[in-house]
């Protein structure tokens, strides 16, 4: 099973679309965004495999999304912290960050506490930049990209890579250009540039409804059960 | 296992800790109450049991539970109907009825159309009145009530049984005295009539901290794995 994908500007106009006309609030859209990237870390790095998770959260919606996703790993026993460089201005990510502060969740703002966070954690959740991001990095972004692109600790990423083009993939040179991360979890449909990705891939965000699929031309995700994540090509059975 | 209980006067202040303290939003709280509630029913009713689940909702809190979980039991693939005899008011409760028409969920509104889903049910849920009811049952309520009594329908209560007072139990007469729901779904912690209740019971609302918990007196449910639901009674291996 493969999923079309979706364009930038189309999924712009999909997120205003529930919201403008499908009665979504961000606060909902985000809850269950964040839910999905937890449920998948919980499918790809099971407690077992570690408990120290460091999410690298961006000054948008996909950072927000990190910052629930943390929340929830928080309550399923893992021991997240957040790197949070330039913290978004909206007043939910503000409220994210008391309900983290209340489960006693790191939310660290400076490089020496990124670069330390960086040697003690067993994944890295990037969520970084989502589907709007067209570049070019500005600072501190290149750095870090950087870092998660030299560090042997496999990266779940948001949406898509961070720093890669949501169109054209991977950068030709400079931070990103060998960034491969080892999970992608697409939110609500894949971004074109996954046709540049090898690893493990995940779809999340089960709020999708057939009337907006079909408006742009998207698949309805075959979630199984109660599940917010569905591996992407891969059946029921678990074949690829 | 039991869970301490709390009362009706500590949980609205808890919620208000959530929302003035805790940085949540009740869009937030509501949707993980009800997508609580959906797993709940995903557990004693699996769509093999039937799919035709009958949602009536007060106009209320709990009422809103219910409509999020009703989103949720559409898209795990049920057929939910809502009966809200008398909407609530507040824009989120719109907002969320927006979501259900999205997935064409009938929100049925009058007595005949209540009495005809309910013939065609094969689960109804109570999510009528929670933590905050009082008495006396206003109209149309009492007949409601009559008639979820009388349905052979298992029927899973959210929060507490619609007409029992929160405290002290069932009514000694009239409706709700012979109501005893087959499963009933505690939020954040079980109500004192708890200790009246009969059947199988679970909690949900995984968003209780260390902190508030110890505030309020209350246990830490021990949830398992992502679960947002957990059986009261039974211990992580299915044994009571």
């Amino acid at each position: 099973m493969s999923l079309k994908a979706i364009s930038s500007k189309d999924a712009a106009s999909l997120d205003q679309d529930l919201m403008e006309i499908g009665g979504w609030s961000l606060d909902q859209l985000m809850e269950l965004a964040g839910l999905s990237v937890s449920q998948a870390v919980y499918r790809v790095h099971p407690l077992s495999s570690g408990k120290n998770i460091l999410v690298i959260c961006g000054p948008g919606n996909n950072g927000g999304d990190g910052l629930v996703a943390a929340r929830h790993l928080a309550q399923y026993g893992y021991t997240p912290s957040i790197y949070y460089p330039k913290p978004g201005k909206k007043d939910l990510y503000a409220r994210l960050q008391t309900q983290l502060r209340a489960l006693s969740v790191p939310i660290l703002t400076s490089d020496s506490d990124f670069t330390a966070a960086l040697k003690d954690t067993s994944l890295i959740i990037d969520a970084i930049f989502g589907f709007s991001f067209g570049g070019p990095l500005r600072d501190p972004f290149p750095e870090i990209i950087s870092q998660m692109e030299k560090s042997r600790v496999p990266v779940l990423a948001v949406d898509a890579p961070s720093s890669w083009d949501v169109e054209s993939g991977p950068p030709t040179e400079g931070p990103g250009s060998n960034f491969m991360p080892e999970y992608l979890i697409s939110l609500t449909a894949p971004k074109p540039c996954v046709r540049f990705y090898k690893g493990r891939h995940f779809v999340g965000g089960r709020f999708l409804t057939r009337d907006v699929a079909e408006k742009y031309g998207l698949d309805m995700p075959r979630y199984q059960g109660i599940d917010q994540v569905l591996e992407v090509g891969v059946d029921a059975e678990g074949r690829l």
